[in-house]
């Protein structure tokens, strides 16, 4: 398939529109919408904007002032619109009705209910249906539904900040403030667009950190604290702030789950959350990690930023749980205090632990690595 | 001053010229010059190519084929022209007789024999002089000559290869190969630029390092190692190869330094220079660095590109001695083995060591980060 570079313009701006939905639309993918006029006008755009909202191509339709302009229009959409009926009716029959020339699709829907059914049925209708523009870009916007759709499970995320020779805190325990302004607002944005945030019991202890988004706006998200004994205190802010209510802790404490919220409520209607106590097993008195994740993502969570220190970090990444890096550097050197990561089972270099698709990127004077394991 | 996009054009020209010096003109600076008729052709080009032979300005004049076009032609060179006898005659003579119309610098001469009498000369004959032109690049580019010339003291340069999260090796002790192809090829043409390279007693013993240039083409550098005892064993590589008369070895055993070269000597005649052993001071069991690297600087050894392990780069820069830092990053993790730095004295975050001039460059896969102490 060729695609022109206007072509490759609409899409691009799909994508972004996309993007707008981040933080609102989980568990359903990203998804942004833009429709040509036969002589090249954007006529509407759109995106899915919330869970349980109008999908983007029906949000773009809907922009479309005058109907006749329709006629040979060409919609670009960063996924392959919906054949199910859903909460919402299925996009591919809707667009169907319309005396489209071409439906461009970044990527297929994974969904085992989709892939490919609304591109078959546009096809049906007499409507040229081309597929793989920008699909990459596509795929990277989309990547936590990917995963989600793939393994059924939340999609892990570690963040750390360190210093160039590798510590996450000074010998006296400081690591305020190891990145710069940039690399922390990136932080809190990226709180806003997944679903929750995850911290250790030690993290807890010393930091008393709020993981509420500050230095943007943005949704706040949901807290999980693994606290093994269950026994932080509970005047915590993540205890007891307004967003209390966002709070789960994971115990092996099991006396203390007491109030986790009906999973089935959870899924229909995402707004809806308490502050609950998860119980998991016990291993060499640590929490079952992998159980914690998984009954996290019972609840209807499908990403989890790790903002841990070095031991659950180290931990995460041992037992094979984190599935994308980001790692900010600070051009710092401490040559002492925490190591970012210590212990994860490796005595010789064949063994080490290398990334697929690592990139590298500035954020003012540090440097941001994300590798996917 | 201001200046054209063609002169800036030229002046790198120059400076990319000057760099084909590295490694064969120290302790002189690296120069390059352009020579520009009135009607903007090139008519001249050259650079300083090895050290006591002819500078740049006059390799550039050899080059000029009709003296007639230096009528208002303008000189393009990265250092003020020198104004004092040395081994050859002073270029700002030179220069003085023809009938110039300009002369470009990039940098002031910080040599306190020239340092602006080199420009005073030129304008004694009606040559207009503008100076400023890509300085940054300029300084950058003779950074050792500068600090030479300041300091009167070897220019230090750390290079360390890690992991992400800050190993120089695996806990089974094994290095081979953290950072990739680029990153090695990198540090050959280091090794082929700088005037020795620097390890320490258990790079040597273990790795049994050549410190050769061997991935690019270029002359081998001096190879000095830090052996407090002076008990390394005579069949390493650094004293038995061909190359066993470029090796110092440096130790607190005074009944081992017989047999120094004559400073003077060295100075007058680089290419002249046999093995040697320096004995310095003992400092808890240690050898004084900053001793070592004073008499290192007195054999006239200019820079020492430092590739050691752990604890001797640790303790370089725990006692100050380095001057730049060069530090390649794979986007791997060890999550154990040796450290890349350890034991710098630093206790809280407010003790944190930061850089000037901090640059991020990628190298392949790897990240390099280039900064100065």
């Amino acid at each position: 398939m060729s695609f022109s570079n206007d072509d490759s313009k609409r899409m691009r701006r799909a994508l972004r529109l996309a993007e707008k939905g981040k933080g609102y639309v989980a568990p359903n993918p990203l998804v942004g919408c833009v429709i040509c006029s036969k002589d090249g006008r954007v006529i509407g755009e759109g995106f899915h904007e919330r869970y349980g909202k109008a999908h983007a191509e029906i949000n773009a339709l809907e922009k479309v002032r005058d109907p006749s302009d329709l006629l040979d229009a060409t919609v670009y959409v960063t996924l392959e619109p919906c054949s199910h009926h859903g909460k919402t009716p299925p996009c591919a029959e809707t667009l169907g009705k319309y005396p489209l020339k071409r439906v461009v699709v970044a990527m297929k829907d994974p969904n085992p209910q989709v892939n490919g059914n609304g591109m078959a049925h546009l096809k049906s209708k007499g409507i040229r249906v081309e597929t793989g523009l920008l699909e990459d870009e596509a795929r990277r916007l989309n990547e936590v539904f990917i995963f989600n759709t793939r393994f059924g499970k939340p999609y892990v995320i570690l963040k750390v900040a360190q210093t160039l020779d590798g510590y996450v805190a000074a010998p006296d325990g400081g690591s305020k403030w190891i990145s710069g302004d940039k690399a922390r607002k990136m932080v809190h944005k990226w709180r806003s667009e997944y679903d929750a945030v995850m911290v250790g019991r030690n993290t807890a202890l010393l930091d008393n950190p709020k993981l509420t988004v500050r230095h943007v706006s943005g949704r706040q998200p949901k807290r999980i604290v693994i606290d093994g004994p269950g026994t932080l205190p509970d005047d915590l802010h993540l205890f007891s702030d307004i967003h209390e209510d966002k709070t789960i802790r994971v115990t092996y404490n099991r006396s203390l789950a007491d109030n986790q919220p009906d999973p089935a409520l959870s899924m229909l209607q995402p707004d809806y959350f308490r502050g609950a106590n998860i119980a998991v097993s016990e291993i060499n008195g640590h929490c079952n990690l992998e159980q914690a994740i998984n009954k996290i993502g019972d609840m209807g969570i499908n990403s989890i930023l790790v903002e841990a220190g070095s031991s659950l970090a180290s931990a995460l990444v041992r037992e094979n749980l984190v599935d994308k890096l980001q790692l900010f550097i600070a051009p710092k050197m401490l040559g002492g205090g925490t190591r970012s990561f210590l212990g994860l089972g490796i005595e010789r270099m064949s063994e080490v632990i290398g990334f697929r698709e690592g990139r590298w990127e500035k954020f003012g004077d540090d440097m941001l690595y994300t590798g996917y394991f």
